[in-house]
């Protein structure tokens, strides 16, 4: 397997290379980009939907979204009136920095200080994958399980926010925020932990003000 | 890119080699297997759970457990009193062929009908790995939302049966059974379709029966 691994560095080498001079692109035009992970259907996608209305009058924004397959995401946000490129992988599991540098070029607006990347759902492989992001906001759905921080721990290693979404839904699961949040942070004690439900909106306003803050002035 | 995809295919092709022969050595036990795959947290362990003291009695079986990290899953079935391996992958996206074969070595009850080899939590990487197993069993929850199908076919595509679960969370989410089918549907109209809920067991006979008739007398 010694050839796998050496192809797989060099693959990572030179995502890791173009994810760096995107950092740089974006850094030196005040953009502030954030990539969010999770597995299907944690609900990155209406996380976008409840954020953008929010501060799209605010923050100057656009949105790159990743899929295997279909632009049903793309539509989304594009119905809420802001700047989106879909990238469809074709079956590839997580978005390259390539890919990410190709969606930008295709963005007419380029005079953005927000780009919010939306990843492949998959909780395992986007962790390895540098797209130029300031920061990894991973989302998870109380749906899931607790465990999922201690199985799938690095993308919570990676990531520097977790979203717990769909809270609307703990009266129906068996789900605890204390083990969950617990585990989480058991693996990453810096993570900044939201909770919140994209349905009924709780949560999301303070969210958007902490994103806000990030972005600089 | 030439090279990763000369050694990915290889990397497969050695993968179904190794397949090839766990199959004809299941086959001639008289061993069905079984691979079930999923998002993280659909409820692939929860599923398990369902069926394992319904058929216990009646079919001999063993279960092989595949986690990125921990041995959460396999303490859960080993509490159900039926023998258990777990894989630790260390961070790899899927189970591949030579790990199964290895942990079967491993299971110390061989005499067995049935095998229930439980993938990490990913809706796509696995969908290109067969492990031997006579059929995939793909589980969405309606949490996920109804488009899942559509935005990740190649696992529905892989599949023989969609377990669609949590149907006792459908009053409290956005989700239309008629649709989520449609679109499973649409990508493999020759799945086999179960609604359930392991919650409260709800559609887990029939599944159990169905499973029942797959194994050989």
């Amino acid at each position: 397997m010694n050839n796998v691994i050496t192809v797989e560095r060099k693959v990572l080498e030179k995502n890791d290379a173009i994810a760096m001079r995107l950092r740089q692109t974006w850094s030196s035009q005040n953009i502030f980009a954030a990539n969010f992970v999770s597995s299907p259907g944690s609900g990155k996608t209406s996380l976008l939907e409840a954020t953008i209305p929010r501060l799209k009058n605010i923050l100057p924004m656009a949105v790159i979204e990743g899929d295997v397959q279909t632009d049903l995401d793309a539509r989304r946000i594009h119905a809420l009136d802001v700047p989106v490129v879909q990238i469809v992988t074709n079956g590839a599991c997580h978005l390259e920095a390539q890919l990410v540098d190709d969606a930008f070029m295709r963005l007419h607006e380029k005079n953005i200080r927000l780009l919010m990347i939306e990843n492949v759902g998959n909780l395992v492989c986007p962790s390895s994958y540098d797209l130029g992001e300031n920061m990894k906001i991973v989302i998870v759905s109380v749906t899931e399980g607790d465990d999922k921080p201690l199985k799938y721990p690095a993308m919570f290693v990676k990531a520097s926010v977790l979203i717990i979404n769909k809270i609307d839904l703990l009266p129906y699961v068996q789900s605890d925020l204390t083990t969950l949040r617990g585990n989480a942070l058991s693996v990453n004690p810096s993570l900044r932990v939201f909770e919140m439900s994209c349905t009924t909106g709780k949560g999301v306003d303070e969210w958007c003000a902490w994103l806000c803050s990030q972005v600089k002035d």
